[in-house]
């Protein structure tokens, strides 16, 4: 169960803005079992945007996520993109239509008017790729979109976070835990002092070895030579009893080696 | 002048850590005149690196980047993944091994100690693709690694930020700004009440049609029925001295414009 994110946004790479939704996304996925498998970071040019979607589509990831280009105005162009690389045309979808008109209705009578103006900028937000379905936007205007293709379901979601975190928790987890089942990721950190990460590299590979299933990465977050090191363990499975067992399991055995060598493990940072 | 920037690492893919190496080389290079056309975050994986790899090099940037995987942990690969793009072997470097010997002779000379050992651990950090430079990691122990192809440079550098950034500085950003010449980039946000985007986005189009050159991007803050809505503009030129000008001469524009449908400008948030 793969998932890969496309990140659309000027401002990610001119370097304005961190790209907080793709963590987000790719902490909630993982969580739920999913496997992150790549995040993609283009530019609002519908072309760039249709050679993402096309490259990630021909490596056949189960949901393709895409974040940003929702919007009215000029440089949201990720429907466009979308359209483009399934060769599709891009109409206005009536049940999008529906949402949007309805947020704007609701909008006109907080400030007391009747009508309500379906601008072409309003309106683009309701132009859908061919065959795609509008998912509701709990707390903003544009909704998402979703697509079922052969091997992959597309689902478009706005750039603004507390948006793009509404449609996900609404719409996109659902579905990732209906997919994944009981499939999970269990993690646990420990912090090793006192031992060079070239040093500690050996005694890493050999808890990999003894302990199947059990990933280990370490960390640096001091230098080479004054060592403070972050030791992630993780563990991808469907049997949620055994993970911490199995994760307990290696960390005692790091401990015991990294005493051998003289360094110490600190478990909480 | 394009750069892509190809971040390795699970803990970016798990949602583990927040790719601010990407912000940061992003922000650095923009600022220096590069373009930036595409971020790619992979997991540890020799496959999925050089995949990454050969299709940023398929793309013909003049620069790609790389962050992370250059350590002496089993799971730093990025090196071996960049071989396998080139269809290079991977060899000990006798300039790298100089680099590491001459980092752990210094650490263990801190301890008292004559001699170092050069364990398999740290032999590995200088592994290089052949042909390729290692370049010098002035705050940590792997170097950077630089090849030089028919269309691009190729940088490998640390995923530890202070050694990334150190590396950057010292190695990166000279050989961008020579490229580069007099070209920047020049940016300025200003902030715009009582105007749901929807209803700014035409006035966006007319700034941007009146303004050659300068690109307008709005970024919502608040929400669509209480707008709060940040709008950056920028442009990209060789002619510093005109830049101010015409990013003012933008922003006077839009305020006249916003000020006419009933909004209003606030120039620092």
């Amino acid at each position: 169960m793969d998932m890969e994110i496309i990140c659309v946004g000027n401002e990610l790479l001119i370097g304005k803005t961190l790209n907080t939704n793709a963590q987000w996304i790719a902490k909630q996925a993982t969580a739920l079992g999913i496997t992150v498998k790549r995040v993609t970071v283009v530019a609002d040019e519908v072309n760039e945007i249709a050679n993402a979607i096309r490259e990630a589509l021909g490596r056949k990831p189960q949901f393709t996520v895409t974040t940003g280009g929702l919007g009215p105005t000029f440089d949201d162009k990720t429907l466009e993109g979308i359209a483009e690389a399934l060769n599709r045309q891009l109409a206005v979808n009536t049940e999008a239509l529906k949402m949007v008109r309805k947020k704007y209705m609701a909008y006109a009578r907080e400030k007391g008017a009747e009508t309500v103006e379906l601008t072409p900028s309003r309106i683009k937000m309701a132009k859908l790729p061919e065959k795609a379905e509008p998912v509701p936007n709990p707390v903003g205007t544009a909704p998402g979109v979703r697509v079922d293709l052969e091997n992959t379901i597309l689902m478009a979601l706005p750039g603004v976070p507390s948006e793009m975190k509404a449609i996900f928790n609404e719409t996109v987890a659902p579905l990732l835990r209906q997919v994944s089942g009981k499939s999970g990721f269990y993690e646990k950190s420990v912090y090793v002092d006192g031992v060079m990460e070239s040093s500690l590299a050996p005694l890493i590979d050999k808890v990999m070895q003894d302990n199947p299933g059990v990933y280990v990465k370490s960390h640096p977050k001091g230098s080479e030579d004054k060592p403070h090191i972050e030791v992630h363990v993780s563990i991808r499975t469907d049997a949620a009893e055994n993970a911490e067992e199995k994760l307990h399991g290696a960390v005692v055995q790091l401990s015991s080696l990294v005493g051998k060598v003289g360094g110490r493990i600190v478990v909480d940072e």
